[in-house]
């Protein structure tokens, strides 16, 4: 079969809403790339080396296409993704990228399938649908064309234009890519690192103890010395906004937010650091360092940013076999009104402190998270996330939380991604769903076009740029 | 910008499927309005005075329009709000109006920008978007619109075409206003009290025991007696039967219910009137007198409504600078198959009874609110509110119930508004899409036009007539 | 008014897209009928008689039907369901089917409506709505169909195309009816048993005990023998295996799991027969059930599906009166991420296990069964269910799981109808908006037709007999 690039896709079907949508979108198509939220490796740029090959560049690490071959029944080792607990062999990258292909026809209507739709036709020309009889030939076609160096890195960081890229880093990472990448005068894109804390924040998290004693050994305060761990965190994310970072990301179970005291904090963080807080005290203590973080960044002026609401590692054996991100955490139902009203009554409007929310239950667009933002200052509603990050599930939470919020009240388009190359992928389809959207706000009557281009530009410009302070 | 207003607004983009709706829409946009649910000031129409000036008309009472300014920055003292906590002094009203002509892009997309836009095209022959340009010129247009005798109330009450239009009070209210209205011969409309007892209900209410102390003052009964509050609560109920009432309206953060025997409920009823009740019996409490208000209104025939699921005032300091109604009333996950069964048990298939059940948790509408209403003779399915009375939420709606439920278990619209000048705008918005909505039913081959013609009739017409006894 | 039957009804309104739609409904319109879970009496094929009269087989049994004309206010007596209270007299078949007819406006734009006109235009030929005044012809013109020799059961089981149909049966059924249908040479359609057990592992269930006591007396072990109980379970399984049964199908109210130990399950069990558990208790052996039977399809290979979501029996007064199946089940809030964890850790990768998961609380589809699905390899999503099972309700879930889990982890369509006449009616409108989904995802350029036509057929053929293994 042949595989096809639709200049016009994801536009409205109906005619005079696609010529709208066309307008806006071709007017936004090629401003640069803001990427606030990512976890792209920062070696990959400074290192600017070849990508080694198709299956370490577009499955291997991308779990969204793995979980589903997964789930079609083949082993994650078939898909070169190596069994840590000594079991069966790893598949070699040919092997895997034949599975893949394969299987193509699984990817069809996912948000993974355009992406990939896109790379494959934009980036390496290809014109076939992959499948069995084929997947040789595209690996081929595919190797070739990393070979070559307008295919290294950061030339492909020029191509695409962008501008800004964030990426997510341990607290106690010395930063030094991010620190390399600045002072290299042949390097002229932005490249911030991100602090996310949730492993020494979270006495429930198995890295916790280990984090806490890493932590105090660098700070030199006593392992259970409360007031020490805050000022190493204070003092970590110093060096983090000495070196570029404009936010600090937390990934909850439920954004539940508590007011505790000095005294009652350092007791609990005393038994938490020797292991001994119930599941309970646990869930007390990770909302209390929610508010602190809070605190730190009303203090510091870095964007809180909160990704709630996945059951981490759902298939024990899988985690034991391949470990984490490899495919099985699961969205549960979350909710933000009562959870964050602590952190809200205290931060919610303070100027210059910013806090975006994510949500992967889309209840809460329309319910929590859009009429929240409504009001609170501080409050940003963040981009559709994770699962939701898909042209219908885009369009779903523009049609949710435009009526109540407006479109100023949204944090712009976040990636989110570990796939270097599907960057531009993600931020084409973003721009070209805001265009849709605003078209058929344009065509019911319900804006006029000069206001629909000026938002269709703020969306991917000026948006990004004041929610992120860039 | 230029400001437009579309004839077609809001009808489907498929030219055929417009066709189609639009003259749907044509056959029932000049039928008169019914709004059985709202909360426009009686005095407003005894009076029949001019409207001061256009921040009073149109900003400072809407908090709908007033919240997203105040997210967007802006202090609400800025917006003509009185601070009563003695702190910044209130801007005046055209420095209020300037601030929000600056932001009227934040509008864009919202239903507050909607029916504003439908005022400044109908009402005020504006033809352009606002902005800090011109705010001054809109306020002296507007200002000049309002000073005309063809633009006090009684006169736009009767060019708005407003049959029936009903308040909200308070139970102690004497409804002077309305007895006044309906004596008057030269106002020939209808403006009905609705019964809102929920401060008199919900021993968590601050107001709670004074009301029920100006309550026992008014019986005669002691402060404590349960039967005394009962009778009182009757007595009053019975009052605003007396003055042309055809509803109670309750609001409560869940809609439970619960069954208690009298002693029991007056035994608690004693130790609330002293303030005495913990939180988990206050809503012990509150869901008995939700069910005994049940009982009253089987026994005289106000059709009972509920408003659940908002937690009211979020923000506890702007609770304190600027009081209740300020924006920052939040919706909350709401559920209705456990909560109200013991009321539906008892009165769900009462001849004559009429619940209406509201929600701002659409995920209610497909999965509890339509098979209730499918199957209990004496539910209806309340229209979108607040944060859900916008256009896709709306069409959102009908897709969620009218698949199980038809459209005859609906309440027909509710403009729930304090807002007097936006009442057309919002039965307007409502008509054209159920228009939309039936529309696209025809060009589906789901229903035939006729049929559709009936129904588009019906729901604005014949349907709240029913379902509100008028 | 004319009753019309639109060829290209349900397809998507843009002329374009229409056309796509058109061509991908008409290469699949044609395929044989797979139905792997429904509540047709096989009784009815057995004795292949004529249906005795229009109410009979329209209207009586069909609870989505007399729901809403109850809801309307009429009796349920009045629409010819027996008063097992011995209250108020049945009416007349001729009569009930009046009421109906009389009330057909209220069935517009709902699923039951749409399936109605279906059959009205394409199996009886009628060319008017139904009405007052035309319900009597209308009933004579069904009766004179229903008495042909075309219309007897057989004939349209051939006429409808059904390769393979389902029942759903109590586990102590001697499934005579299956042996004798399979036994005669006469009879080339294939009609399977399904395994139903819910009554004889939910201790809360009424009929629990006498169930326990029936299925001891056949096994021959004591009453409160827990392994006794487990065996007759698999030897029943085993007999519905032996006679063609693919399935068995679990209905809970949440989709609870519990991994009991041997003896602490036999400890709860010889208490459930003395009907001693607790609410709680029995919540928890239900649980530990639910598992054990996930187990059982390991072992024996019966697909597993699970109807988790409905609270039955809501009206008590409307339960005495008229017995189950009556219109007042109603959907909850469902989650199945913690629920089934235990389920899943042990058997969501079993080659060879299928999990069919339904639900009646939309939320769950982008949430949780989508991502469960896109990554566990025994779990497919079933198909909308029950009210969802609606033409927007379908159009809804195909855009929630699609770009999550694609096309091919869900189960294809299922009809679970009782009206044996709506078979084609509901397996021609999942086509009809499988086809407008897919010509959507077409014109937006997201996929090529040819994949698109590919998936159509396969939602139809491919999928359903790889899910439930014909």
């Amino acid at each position: 079969m042949e595989l096809h690039s639709d200049p016009d896709r994801l536009l409205p079907v109906d005619p005079r809403t696609r010529d709208i949508a066309r307008g806006l979108y071709e007017s936004v198509a090629d401003l640069p790339i803001i990427s606030p939220h990512g976890h792209v490796d920062p070696g990959l740029l400074l290192d600017d080396e070849a990508f080694p090959n198709p299956t370490e560049l577009l499955l291997r690490y991308d779990h969204y296409v793995t979980r589903l071959l997964h789930a079609s029944g083949i082993p994650l080792n078939e898909l070169s993704i190596p069994d840590r607990s000594g079991g069966a062999p790893t598949a070699d990258p040919r092997a895997a990228w034949r599975r893949f292909c394969e299987n193509w026809h699984l990817f069809s209507g996912t948000a993974s399938g355009y992406w990939l739709r896109h790379e494959f036709t934009e980036l390496f020309g290809l014109t076939e649908q992959p499948d069995a009889s084929n997947a040789d030939a595209i690996y081929d076609r595919i190797q070739e064309v990393l070979e070559r160096d307008s295919f290294r890195p950061r030339a492909l960081f020029d191509e695409f234009g962008i501008e800004f890229l964030a990426t997510t880093d341990d607290p106690l990472d010395d930063l030094a890519p991010h620190q390399a990448l600045a002072a290299d005068p042949s390097f002229t894109g932005r490249v911030a690192p991100t602090f996310r804390p949730d492993a020494y924040l979270n006495p429930a998290n198995p890295a916790f103890v280990g984090n806490i004693e890493r932590l105090a050994a660098w700070s030199g305060s006593a392992v259970d010395d409360y007031a020490g761990y805050i000022s190493a965190l204070e003092e970590r994310r110093a060096h983090f906004v000495a070196n570029g970072a404009v936010s600090a990301d937390h990934g909850v179970l439920q954004p539940l937010t508590y007011d505790l005291d000095a005294s009652d904090a350092a007791a609990l963080f005393a038994r938490a650091v020797r292991g001994e807080l119930t599941d309970a005290e646990s869930t007390v203590f990770q909302g209390h360092m929610l508010l602190e973080s809070a605190r730190m960044s009303v203090e510091d002026g870095l964007v809180m940013t909160v990704h709630p609401g996945v059951y981490r590692n759902h298939s024990g054996a899988t985690f034991d076999q391949f470990g984490p991100d490899t495919g099985h955490d699961i969205p549960v139902a979350t909710t933000y009104v009562d959870a964050l009203r602590p952190l809200l009554q205290r931060y919610g409007n303070i100027p210059d402190f910013h806090l975006v929310l994510f949500s992967v239950d889309e209840t809460s667009y329309s319910r929590e998270i859009a009429p929240l933002a409504g009001f609170y200052q501080s409050l940003y509603i963040g981009a559709p996330w994770w699962f939701l990050d898909a042209p219908d599930a885009v369009l779903r939470f523009r049609a949710a939380v435009t009526e109540t919020a407006g479109f100023y009240r949204s944090s712009g388009f976040i990636d989110d991604t570990r796939a270097f190359l599907s960057i531009p992928a993600r931020h084409d389809m973003s721009r070209r769903l805001d265009s849709a959207f605003l078209a058929r706000l344009v065509a019911e009557g319900r804006i006029d076009e000069p206001m629909a281009r000026k938002i269709a530009h703020d969306l991917v410009d000026a948006q990004p740029r004041k929610v992120f302070k860039l």
